[in-house]
Parts: C-alpha cells; structure tokens; sequence
C-alpha cells in the first residue's frame, strides 16, 4: 500500500490540543478510505528552545525532509519574545522555510456563511468574497543580509532586500496557475514606483502574462490594495506578492473575512511537498484548557489532502464534516456567540469526526 | 505685518482644480482674519515633466525653499505611467520630500458623522474611531540603494532599507508629541521579529519611552496592526512607523473611514515648515469637469494654519464651515448619496467661503 509520511510538529501554546484533533481526523480519513498514514513528530519552536536549546533542531528538520508533507500547530509565545534572535521561536518558522524550499504561501480567505457576522466589514461588501494570496515565502527582506554599522547619524541598521528573476518567476507562475483553475483574475501586487525588486517584478508578471491568455491581469500598488481589500474584496481571485507585502496584506484579508480562527495554509516547495498549518498564532492565554479551535488545523489537513496527496475526495468529507457540524450549531468559545454553549476542543474534533 | 509665505503648487489632473479653492479659502481668511499671504505657483509632476523635462524643476525647489509652507494639489496620471524612472511624477514626489527634509508625514484618520456610512466597515467598529498615523518619510527602503546585478539566479533586483538612531529618534519623538496632546496612547509598529532596522526602532522608542511617562507605549508587528485596525481601529491612538509599513497602514487607515476623499495631511521637517496635500490623488478621468472634491485640500489649509501658522482659530472657522456644509447636506458627487443633487467643485468651494 501507498504509505504517506507526515510530520508532525504540534509546537507550542493550543499547538498540541489541536494537532491531537487534526490527527484523530487524519486516523478517521484511513478507516473510511483505506489511506495509510505513518507520523513522525519533532520538537519546534519554544519547546524544542526549551528542550533542545534551539528552535529548529537538525533531528526535526531530518524528520520533515523523510516526510511527504509538514503538519504544524503552532509556535510561540511570551516566555520566549525576549530572547536573543537565534533562541526565538520565529528564527526557527524562517529557518524551516528555507531549508525545506517552501517558497510559496498559499493564505486562502474564506467567508465562512455561518461567520459572516463575525466581520467586521459590512455583509454587503463581504458578499461573495472569496480569494486566495499567493505569497513567495523565502526571499525579499526576510532573507536578505542584516546589520548594524556606525554612521554620520550613529547606530545604523540595515536590512536588504534582493529577488532574482527565478524566485519571482516561479512564484508568479504559481499564482498565475491557482488563477486559472479558479476565477482566472490574477492581482500582482508591487510597490514599483519606488522599488527596485517591484520593477523586476512586474517586468516577470508582463513577461509571463502571455503566457496565460485566459487569465485577466491586474498590476495594484501595494499600499492601494490595503485599500482595495477594505473597499471591494470580492472583487480579488488570486493575489500574488512578494514576502514583506504578502505577510500584510494576507493578515488583512484574513482579518476582514471574520474567519481568521478557522483558516488554513499551505507552504509549497518544488514538487508535492507542503507544510500545512493553522492561519491563528498559539495563544498561550487559553493554552491546555482544552477550550480551543481545533477547525482551522483540521481544514488544513484537507488542504494537505488536495495539494500534496490528491486525495480530493477524502479533503471534500472533512470540508463537509467541519460545515455540517457548524450548521449543526456547534461552536468553541472563540466562534461561540453565547459563549455559555460553547464546546471544547476535544467535543469539536469528535463531532467532526461522527459528522464525516 | 507679518507675510507669510506660501509655495502653490497644483499639479496634475484635479490638483488645479481643488487648490484653486483652497485658495479662495486662505483669501478668505485674509479678510476675515487679517492674515497677509503671498502665493508663488510652481510646476511639479507630470505638468513639470511635460513643459520643464523634469518632474522637479530647479525653480520650483526654490519657491518651496523660500516659502513658509507648501500647498499641493496632486500628481500623477496614466500619461506619465510608463516613463522612465526619472521622468515620473512619484520621482518628483520622492525628491522633493528628501530636498525640503520633509521626515515626518501626518495622516490623521477621521471619520466625518456625515459620511458614516461610506464606511465598509461596521458602524459600530467605526464608533470613535479617531487616528493619526505618523510615517517617516525621508528614511528606510524608500531611499536606500537600489540596483540591479546578475546573480546565481539571473537578473538581481536590489532594495536596500537604512534607518540610523538619529532618523528613528526624530520621528519617534514626534509620535510621543503628538500622543501627548492626544489621547496619550503611542502603537509603535515595526516588523523586529524579522528586521534588524524594526530591532534599531524598537530599541529607540523603548529607550525615548521613559521621557514620555505620560503616554502608554504599544509594540505592534505590522502584520498584526493591519489586522487590528480593522478589528478595533477606535482602540488607537496615534500610530508611529517606517515609510513603507507607514505607506499601507496609513492608506489602510484612512480607507476604513470611509472619508478618503475628505482627508488632508502634512508633511513636516525640523521647525514649522511644511507640506500638505489632500490624501486622494489627481483622479485623472475626472479632471477638468469642474465636479471634484475640494474639501480635503481646502482642509490641507487648516491643518497649515494649526501645525505651520499657528492661527488655530482661523484653522477652527474653516474646519467649522465644512461641517456646517456638509450638515446643511451639500455634497459633490464623490460623497452624495444622490447624484442628481451633487454641486460643482466651485460651488463647493463658494458655500464653505460663505459658511465661514
Ligand atoms: C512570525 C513571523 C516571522 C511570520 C512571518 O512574518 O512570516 C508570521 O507573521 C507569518 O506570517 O507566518
Ligand atoms: C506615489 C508614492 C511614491 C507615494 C509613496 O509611496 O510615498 C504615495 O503612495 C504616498 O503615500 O504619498
């Protein structure tokens, strides 16, 4: 039989408790469908800080890179915020980034229907709202060089931001792709009336474009889409953008949609490989009372199903699953309106389950 | 008696239209006030690209050099679009804010009662919203190098982002100021679990924070403040940043309003000189009908008179007479709800005159 890999990295805060349901999700998928999955778990973040006095050790790297695809919970939180660069659990999301290839962020906002009040956008421009930003994810400033030196103006600091043609390439051609199985609209965001990379950019984008006849190209600004995603984000079908503008501006459409605790994402590299994780942080404040949102990572795992196994009727039951059960009325606290009938993490991820 | 001098420039597309009213505004306070203005006109943007070759010329530096303040309209346009680097509008925009050492750009985000609705968000989000975000202007990736190579990867585009303690502490500074005449409220935002310039900001401003006791000092990451102002915007105060996150926050901020059209700012250096400009741009496809907006422009005035002049009560009756226009249900067509009843950019302009 066809075994899959997966890693498994729960990581800090609420990680662990909603790693546990997505994996009781994962383990119902090979009852019902005949997969077999075999998961290897690694420390990273905070506790491999903590344990392994590093955020992201070689052994979980090793483990990631024997795996088929990544799943993640999440890492962080205050006990770690002070600590020197390389003892910070971020250090250790850029690192895993770069060495497993992952150069594309693929940030679907959804409206869910059950959701929609939670926005804080009015209903009529929410309506038919339904996009995806396409983020590169190992380049730009993230990645370029850092330092301090002395100047005219004292202490100086400098970061650099460089894009070569292959990375944009690359990255374009994969919003380009998304576009064309979807509405066939690809916005390219840029800042190139004043950036050099956003020239080089764009030059990419009109080079390519030709190439995808049947997708509608749009060039926004990037402080003009900040606004655009406020005025009109139906309007959107594929963002594409660089790192820095892609962590923004995926934020914000995530943020506008109302749903942030219930979205998914997929980082891609050359090839099927992804690394699945929640759209939400760790939230140390409600960690370990088993109170937590576990549907955000239980949907990435149906992404992991569509992008990297082709499993798309596998990832269509847990999609339905995860709808029916809030149709159902269930909600956790964080999605709860009368937060007196909210369930738990655990009651969550059986009703999904039961519901598959 | 005491003639203060003020550089016009209007610019492109709707910019002579609106700072032709704005004019009529500060003639207007001549009389009622007993101020003495002497205007000198200059040509900037794409007009200045057309007759001068240089969307900057020499002799318009001059007259912005000699005056007390600066008046601008707007620049820019689909005719200039394309021209290379130096023969564009933005290029003027960005030399002349590093020729006058315009380091600090103030947008306040203001909702108008009467335009509420405008908004996309919720009325209820918005209740109380009330923001200035201060951006630095003459600093960061807007200014660093920026070149092309041939690397490993093809063609390499270059930005490079510089922020020295002298530059981060001038701003930051003007961000405690104004916080203090505000609600005492600072959001300090930076991206410093990523670059080491955000590492230098948020050094600064913790180190400057202890001098400024009476205001409460917030970090926010970027991505996070992108989602907070749409999330709780009335939880904010005033917003300090770098010039590119300042370039998305503060065109997000203003969006949300639903007042972008109405809003002004100010560019300001050391001592009182300054710059200011309505927040919307040239609005090319509209120009030369006569049915543009002048408020925000003649708002710019206003805001002159508080943060240059000094003549706050002249600053009062203006910002009074717009309200009391928009009150009595005036509106041009950008505003007005119902079309058929919008007034001219002139009539606009003649009854905020008369309400004064
Ligand atoms: C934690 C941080 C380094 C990270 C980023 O900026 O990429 C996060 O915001 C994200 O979007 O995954
Ligand atoms: C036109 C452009 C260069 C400019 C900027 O990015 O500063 C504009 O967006 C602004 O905010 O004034």
């Amino acid at each position: 039989a066809d075994v899959k890999k997966i890693a498994v990295i729960a990581g800090d805060g609420i990680g662990p408790e909603v790693v546990g349901e997505a994996l009781k999700v994962l383990k119902k998928t090979e009852e019902l469908f005949g997969y077999q999955f075999e998961t290897e778990h690694g420390l990273f973040g905070g506790i491999a800080i903590d344990e392994k006095g590093t955020p992201l050790p070689e052994e979980t790297l090793e483990i990631c890179k024997r795996a088929d695809a990544v799943l993640l919970g999440a890492v962080g939180g205050p006990k770690w915020d002070n600590n020197s660069k390389e003892l910070r659990p971020e250090t250790g999301l850029l690192g895993i980034r770069k060495a497993l290839g992952l150069f594309s962020n693929i940030r679907p906002a959804t409206v869910f229907d059950c959701l929609k009040e939670a926005s804080t956008l009015k209903p009529e421009v929410l309506e038919g709202t339904d996009l995806i930003v396409v983020r590169e994810l190992t380049g730009g400033i993230y990645f370029g060089e850092k330092f301090r030196r002395e100047g005219a103006g004292g202490e100086e600091a400098v970061d650099t931001c460089v894009y070569n043609v292959t990375e944009v390439e690359r990255i374009v051609r994969q919003g380009f792709e998304i576009a064309q199985t979807r509405r066939k609209k690809l916005a390219s965001v840029d800042k190139a009336n004043v950036l050099e990379t956003s020239r080089l950019w764009r030059e990419v984008v009109n080079r390519l474009a030709p190439e995808y006849p049947d997708v509608e190209v749009e060039h926004v600004l990037v402080d003009n889409c900040a606004m655009q995603l406020l005025r009109r984000p139906a309007s959107f079908d594929v963002i594409v953008t660089e790192n820095m503008f892609g962590d923004i501006l995926s934020d914000e459409a995530a943020m506008l949609t109302g749903s942030i605790g219930m979205l998914s994402s997929a980082s891609l590299g050359e090839g099927s490989f992804g690394l699945y994780e929640p759209v939400h942080g760790s939230a140390p404040d409600i960690a370990g009372q088993g109170i937590s949102n576990p549907i955000a990572t239980i949907l990435s795992v149906a992404l992991m199903f569509r992008l990297t196994f082709g499993y798309a009727e596998a990832a269509q039951s847990i999609e339905d699953a995860v709808k029916a059960v809030l149709d159902a009325g269930h909600r956790t606290g964080d999605i709860a309106v009368d937060k007196s009938k909210a369930i738990g993490t655990e009651a969550m991820g059986d009703l999904i389950i039961a519901a598959m």
